[in-house]
C-alpha cells in the first residue's frame, strides 16, 4: 500500500493496516486521532469503534515514579524481557509538555533506544502540548489501537507525582510505582495518596553499592504497606527490587503482573476495573466532543481570532469573551 | 448580616460582604463559584464580572516544589513576614485528591495553624476532586473574589512536579520553585522544563548542619540557571536561601518579588502577562461552562444514570454511550 503522512487513508485502510500489525499505519492512526480536525474526527470514531473489544487479553501497565528513578532504562531492561517471553509491547508516554519552550520536560534524550529497534515493539514518545483551547492527549484511543495492532503488553509511562498517577490509574490494569532507595521518604511523594494507587513498588537501580540499601527500603515499604486496609480486590501490594543496569529482578515483576492478571481473571475485579474506566473514559469522550465541536464550530470560528486579540490586549475580559463565544455556539 | 452555610445569598449580599473584606462572605463566595449547579452559576457569573478588575496592584506568586521540600511551613514563615509588611495576604491550595479515597494527597496534617489564625490572612486548602464528569478547581475565580476582599497578595501553592507548575504559571505573576540542598538535582525534578518556568529558587531548611550545603546549591543552581536564554521580560531568575525554622531569608524574597514588581511594571511584562493569561482563562471558561450546559441539560440528566448503569456493567461501550449523550444535548 503506498501512503505518505500527508495523506489521509480510509477508515477501511487504517483498520486494515493496524490488524495486519503495521507500525507505520499504527503511528498515523493515533495521529489522527489525536488530531481536533473535524475530518480526521470523523475517521478516528469510525476506527475507534471498529477497534473497541479487542484488549480483552492485553495486559494495561502504568509506570510511575519521579523524574530521576529510572523510569526509560526500566522499561528498556523489562520490556525486553516481556517480548522474550513471546509478548509484543507498546509503551506510550504521557510526558507534560513545557508551554513556555514547547519543549518536553522529560527531555529530548534519546529514549529506549534498543527497544525502539526491536520489531515486537512499538514506543510512542507523544508529549501532551498544553495548548490554549487545551487538546488532550487521547491515551484511551492509543491504547485501543495498539491492542487492534497486536501488542498485547501495553506501559503507559508516565511523569511525576500527584495528578498524573491519578490519571494512569483510570487507563491501567496494574499499576507500578518505581522507586529509589535512600533518597527519602517525603522527597519521592511517597504518601499514603500515592501509595495506594500501586499495585506494585519496584526499588530501581538495586546493584553495586546499592544493594544493601535497596533490601532495607523494600523491608520498610513493605511494613508500610501493610498499614493499608486490604484493597477490594483482595491484592496486596508487592515490593521488589531490580536493576535496569543489569537487568535483574524483571522476570520477578513479569511473573507478579502474570500473576495479579491470573487472580484479578479469575475473582472478576479485571472486568470490573475496565468497566469502571469505561465509565471515566466515556465522560472523557464527552467533554473532548464538546471542546472539539465548539471550536470547529463556524460561527465561534469566525470570530476566535478577533476576541482573543482583544482579551489579550486587555479591551475585552476573559468572562465577558466567554459569554460572547458561548452565546455564538449555541445560537446555530 | 445573618446567614448560614445553607442559605444561598444574592449576588449583592456576596458583593457586599467581600467588599468589606468578610473572610466567611469570601470562603462561601469560592464555594459558589466552585459549584456546578445552574442556580449557584448565575449567581457566580455576577459576582465575578464585578470583580474581575480589581487586582491591578495585587502580587500573586505561585509556590512549587515537589513534596517533603516544606512548602507549608516556608507559607507560613514568608506569610507572617509579608502581613508584617502590612499586607493581606491570602493562601490558595491546588492539591490533587486521591479518586481512591476521595483523600486529599497533601495530607489531612492541620496546616499552616499560626497564619489560619491571622485576621489579615486567609487561607483555602481546597482539594480538588477529580470527580467523574470532571469538577475544575476554579482557582482563577477565587483569585480575583480575594483580591475583591482587599487581600493584596495572594499565594497559590501546589505539590508536584510537571503538569502543576504549568497550570500554576497560568494563574500567577511571579514563580517560586522551592528546593532542597543536597536531595539530588534528578530526584527534585529539576528540569529544564520547571527550571525555566522558575523567576526565582528558594532553597528551603538553610539552617544548623544544612547552611554550608545549602550554600553550595545555591550556587550549583545560580550556574544552571546561568545557561538559560534570558527570558523576554529581560528577567534573571535569582537563587537564595531561607530557614522558616529560624524565618530567615524571607525578607529578601520578598524585596526580590517587590523589585520584580516593579521592573515588570514599568517595562511592561506585568500587565502583558496577565493579558495572556486572561486568554488562557477565557478558554477554561468556555470549557468550564461546555461541561456544566451538559451535565445541567435536563434530556442528559434524565438517562444519564441509566447509560452510566450500561457503560459500568459492559453493555453498552464507552464511545457509543458519550455519542448517545452528546446526540441528545444538541437536539434540543
Amino acid at each position: 500500500m503506498a501512503y505518505t503522512k500527508k495523506n489521509r487513508l480510509t477508515a477501511e485502510e487504517y483498520l486494515a493496516g493496524i490488524l495486519a500489525g503495521d507500525r507505520v499505519i499504527l503511528a498515523m492512526a493515533i495521529t489522527l486521532v489525536e488530531s481536533q480536525l473535524e475530518e480526521d474526527r470523523t475517521i478516528a470514531e469510525a476506527i475507534i469503534e471498529q477497534v473497541s473489544n479487542r484488549g480483552e487479553k492485553s495486559i494495561r501497565i502504568g509506570v510511575t515514579g519521579v523524574p530521576g528513578v529510572g523510569k526509560s532504562t526500566f522499561i528498556e531492561s523489562f520490556g525486553e524481557y516481556v517480548i522474550s517471553q513471546n509478548k509484543k509491547l507498546s509503551v506510550l508516554a504521557i510526558d507534560p509538555s513545557s508551554t513556555k519552550t514547547g519543549g518536553s520536560i522529560l527531555g529530548d534524550k534519546t529514549r529506549m533506544e534498543n527497544l525502539a529497534k526491536n520489531p515486537n515493539a512499538f514506543i510512542r514518545p507523544s508529549a501532551s502540548r498544553l495548548a490554549l483551547g487545551g487538546v488532550t492527549h487521547k491515551t484511551r484511543e492509543a491504547v485501543l489501537l495498539c491492542e487492534a495492532a497486536g501488542f498485547d503488553v501495553i506501559i503507559i509511562e508516565t511523569v511525576g507525582v500527584g495528578q498524573s498517577e491519578v490519571a494512569v490509574r483510570e487507563l491501567v490494569d496494574f499499576s507500578l510505582l518505581l522507586m529509589l532507595a535512600g533518597a527519602g521518604d517525603e522527597l519521592q511523594g511517597i504518601k499514603k495518596g500515592i501509595m495506594e494507587m500501586a499495585d506494585a513498588i519496584a526499588i530501581t537501580k538495586a546493584d553495586g553499592d546499592n544493594v544493601l540499601m535497596s533490601e532495607q527500603a523494600k523491608k520498610s515499604y513493605q511494613n508500610a504497606l501493610h498499614l493499608f486496609p486490604v484493597a477490594d480486590n483482595g491484592w496486596l501490594p508487592k515490593v521488589t527490587t531490580c536493576s535496569a543496569l543489569k537487568n535483574e529482578g524483571m522476570d520477578e515483576i513479569w511473573n507478579m503482573m502474570l500473576k495479579f492478571a491470573g487472580d484479578m481473571r479469575s475473582n472478576g475485579f479485571w472486568k470490573e476495573n475496565r468497566n469502571v474506566q469505561q465509565l471515566a473514559w466515556m465522560h472523557s469522550a464527552i467533554e473532548q466532543s464538546l471542546r472539539a465541536d465548539f471550536y470547529n464550530d463556524k460561527h465561534v470560528k469566525s470570530v476566535l481570532e478577533t476576541i482573543e486579540n482583544q482579551v489579550q490586549k486587555g479591551t475585552q475580559t476573559a468572562w465577558s469573551a466567554a459569554k460572547q463565544l458561548l452565546s455564538l455556539f449555541y445560537k446555530k
